[in-house]
C-alpha cells in the first residue's frame, strides 16, 4: 500500500465531526439526535437570498472571477462602508470558499514550512488543520474556564514571539469561548504586531453576534495596521447560509492581498450561486441581523441559565457568537459524548454536544469541557439541556462517579 | 512591510489570468474581446440542473456532509455503474469544491515537501500551484507538438522514479492536448505504479468529451490498482457548470479515502446548491452530453482547419477536452498575446488566447504555443482565426518578422 503523507497523517481529526459515525448509528436505531455539536444554525436563511437563487436567470453558471464577481464585491464593500471602512474598495475583497477558505489562503500566503502563528485558546480546532496541512506550528496562548475565558495580559502574546512568528491569530467574538475583545487589548495586539512587523489575522466571521448592548470592535478598526492585518469574514453564520460556502479574505495590503491571489487563480473560482445569494441578503439586512441577535441573546441566556443549574455544571456566560463552554462532572468529555450516542437515550432521543479536547493546543485542557452551540429553538435547547441532565445522572451511576 | 511566505512568492501566475487585467482594459475601451483562453465553454447548463436550483424547497442552506450529500453521492455512484465501475458504493466519493480541491486533496494526501509528482507536459497549469503550494516537486516527461503530443515510451516514466515519487499525474484525455491514452499506455502506467508502490492521480474531467467514435479508458479500469488510484473528476466541463465548484474525488483505497477526509472536514463542507444542480444533471444526461459532444466535434474540426490555413501555423488535431495547441510564427506568444489586446484590434473587436509557457516546466518549451480553447460557438470560431490570422500579418509587418 502506498504512503500517505506526514502531513495527512497528523491532520487533526475535528472534533466536532469524529462522532458523526456514532450520530449516524443512533439515528439507524432510530434515536432523534439534538446536534448542539456543530455551528449549523436553525435560523431560516434570509428570503432574499433564497429567491435570488430561485429567480436566476442564466443560461449558463459560468466561473466567477478568482477574486469574485464584481457585484457580489460591490455588496460586500457597500457592507464594509457601513461598518465605517470607507477607504475599502472592491479591490481589497477576495471572495472565497466560506471563511475556510480565507484562513487557507491567509496562513498560506504568510508562513512556511516550520513558521509560527501564535493564537488564544481554546481556539476554533480548523485552525490545527489548516496549520498542519502546510507544516505551520500554532503556538498557544492560555485562557481559562474559570476567569470565564478572560485573555491572559496582552503582554503575553510578546514573548511567545520568535523569529519564526508570522502571525497573530484571533477569533472575535469567539468560537468556541464567546470572548469579545476589548479596544484596549485590540490596541495593544496592534502595536505588538507592528513593533515586530507581523500580520494580525482576525476571523470575524461571528460580527453581527454580540450581545447585551455590546458592539464588536473589528481590527479594521486600527488604520495603522494597514499592511499587517487580514479579516477572514464570511457569511455562513451572518445570514445562516453554512452551505452556501462564501467567504472573503480581506486586507488593506496590496502586496498581501496579490500574493493570496495566486492561490486564488490556482484554485480558479468562488461559487457563483453562494455570491448570488450574499450579494441579496446584503441588500436587505439590517431588520433580519437584528431578529437573530435578539433570537440568540434569548438561547444564550435560556442555555446558561439551564446549564448553570445542573449539578456540577458550569457555564461562564459567552459575550458573543453562539456557542457557550461548560465544564460537565466527568472525567473524559470524548467518551461522555460519544457514551451519549452509543448507549444513552430517553424516550427515543439523545444529544451531541463537542469534547473541548480538540479545541486545545494540550488536548487535556479540555477533558471535562464541552462546547455547546446554541443553534437549535427555544424548545429544543429546553428538551437537550434535560437529556443532558438526565444523561449525567445516569453516567454518574452507571460509572460510580 | 511583514515577509510573505516562500510559498507565495513562488507560486506561478496562472498563464490564463495573468493576461486578465490587459482584457480589462481592451474592454474598458471598447473592445470585444473572444475569450478563447479559459475553459470557459457557452454551451448552457442542462435545464434540469437550472431548474433543480430555481425549485429549491429550503428554508435554510445547511452545510452538507464534508465528504458530500447522499443525494449526490448516490447519483455520481450511479453514475460510475453506468461506466462500468460497479464495485464502488458512495463511500469511495469525496464531493469537492471543483475538481481544483480534489487535485488539492490527492496531492496534500499523498506529499510531504520535497516529495515529486510525475507528470508528462504539456499539462494543465494549475498543477504547478497545487504543488507549489505545499512544495512538491513537479518532474515533467516532455512531449512535443510535432508528435501530436504522443507519450513518450511510458518506460520513460519509470525512469524517473525515484524514492521521493508519491505520485504520477496524468489528464486523460489531456488539457491542454488533447491527447487520449491508449489502453495498453494506461496498463503500462498501472504496472510501474504497483511495482514502486505509487499512486496514479488520473484527472479525467474531460471524459465525456473525446471524439471520433474513441472511447476514453478511465483508470479505474484496473482493478489491480485499487490502493494506488485516485480519480479526479468534475462536473465544471461534463455539465457546463464551471461556476457550480462541483467535483469528487474517488478512490477505492479506504486508506487514502479516510486521509483526504481530514483535509476535507477541515473546511467543513463542499457547496450545497451546486450538489443539488449537479444531482439533477446526472439523472437526464444522455442526450446532453451527446448533443454537446457533437458540437465540440463540429468546433474542433473547424478550429483546426482554419487555424491550419494560416501560414506558418502549426495545429495537431487533439483527440479530445476542448482545447488545442498551435504554434505561431512569432517569438514569444506571452508578448504576442498580451499585444492582441493592449495593441490590436480590427472593427472594435480583438482575441484572446493563452500563451503555453505556463503549461510546461521549462517556460522555453511554450515559447511559440498559444492553447486556443473551443468554447465559443461556430460565428464567434470563425470571427476569432480571422482576427488571429490579420493580428498576425500586422504583428510581421510591425515588428519586421
Ligand atoms: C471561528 C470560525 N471561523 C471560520 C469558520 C468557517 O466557516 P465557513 O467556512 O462556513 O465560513 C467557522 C465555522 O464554524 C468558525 O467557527
Ligand atoms: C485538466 C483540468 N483539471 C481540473 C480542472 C479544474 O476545474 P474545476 O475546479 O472547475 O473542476 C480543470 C479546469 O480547467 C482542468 O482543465
Amino acid at each position: 500500500m502506498p504512503k500517505i503523507s506526514h502531513r495527512a497523517e497528523n491532520m487533526p481529526a475535528s472534533p466536532v465531526r469524529k462522532l458523526v459515525p456514532y450520530a449516524l448509528q443512533a439515528k439507524q436505531k432510530g434515536i432523534k439526535v439534538y446536534h448542539l455539536n456543530i455551528g449549523q444554525p436553525d435560523i431560516e436563511t434570509p428570503q432574499t437570498a433564497l429567491d435570488a437563487v430561485k429567480n436566476i436567470d442564466l443560461k449558463v453558471l459560468e466561473y466567477a472571477l478568482s477574486e469574485g464577481n464584481l457585484d457580489y464585491r460591490t455588496a460586500l464593500k457597500d457592507y464594509y462602508h457601513s461598518l465605517g471602512f470607507t477607504d475599502l474598495t472592491t479591490d481589497n475583497f477576495i471572495v472565497t470558499n466560506g471563511g475556510s477558505e480565507a484562513l487557507n489562503f491567509a496562513i498560506s500566503t504568510l508562513c512556511d514550512d516550520g513558521d509560527e502563528v501564535i493564537i488564544p485558546e481554546p481556539y476554533y480546532a480548523n485552525y490545527n488543520g489548516f496549520t498542519n496541512a502546510i507544516n505551520v506550528k500554532v503556538v498557544a496562548i492560555p485562557s481559562t474556564i474559570d476567569t470565564g475565558f478572560a485573555l491572559p495580559p496582552i503582554e503575553e502574546f510578546e514573548k511567545k514571539i520568535t523569529d519564526k512568528t508570522r502571525a497573530i491569530l484571533i477569533c472575535n467574538p469567539g468560537n468556541p469561548s464567546g470572548y469579545l475583545y476589548t479596544r484596549e487589548e485590540l490596541q495593544k495586539l496592534a502595536e505588538i504586531a507592528l513593533k515586530h512587523d507581523i500580520v494580525v489575522i482576525s476571523d470575524e466571521v461571528y460580527r453581527e453576534y454580540v450581545y447585551d448592548g455590546k458592539h464588536q470592535v473589528s481590527m479594521f478598526d486600527f488604520p495603522e495596521l494597514a499592511e499587517n492585518c487580514i479579516i477572514v469574514d464570511s457569511e455562513s453564520k451572518r445570514y445562516s447560509m453554512c452551505g452556501a460556502r462564501i467567504g472573503s479574505m480581506i486586507t488593506r495590503s496590496k502586496k498581501i492581498h496579490d500574493a493570496a491571489m495566486l492561490f486564488a487563480q490556482a484554485r480558479l473560482s468562488p461559487v457563483l450561486l453562494g455570491q448570488i445569494a450574499a450579494a441579496a441578503a446584503h441588500h436587505d439586512d439590517e431588520a433580519y441581523i437584528r431578529e437573530v441577535r435578539e433570537e440568540y441573546t434569548h438561547r444564550r441566556n435560556l442555555l446558561v441559565d439551564l446549564l448553570n443549574g445542573i449539578p456540577g455544571v458550569i457555564c461562564p456566560k459567552p459575550k458573543g457568537a453562539f456557542y457557550c463552554v461548560a465544564e460537565l462532572p466527568v472525567e473524559d468529555t470524548d467518551v461522555f459524548a460519544q457514551w451519549l450516542l452509543e448507549h444513552y437515550s430517553h424516550n427515543g432521543e439523545t444529544v451531541m454536544v463537542a469534547p473541548m479536547s480538540g479545541f486545545y493546543s494540550n488536548p487535556e485542557l479540555g477533558k471535562k469541557q464541552v462546547r455547546i452551540a446554541y443553534v437549535l429553538k427555544e424548545e429544543d435547547l429546553r428538551r437537550s439541556v434535560e437529556l443532558l441532565n438526565d444523561a449525567l445522572q445516569k453516567y454518574k451511576i452507571e460509572f460510580n462517579l
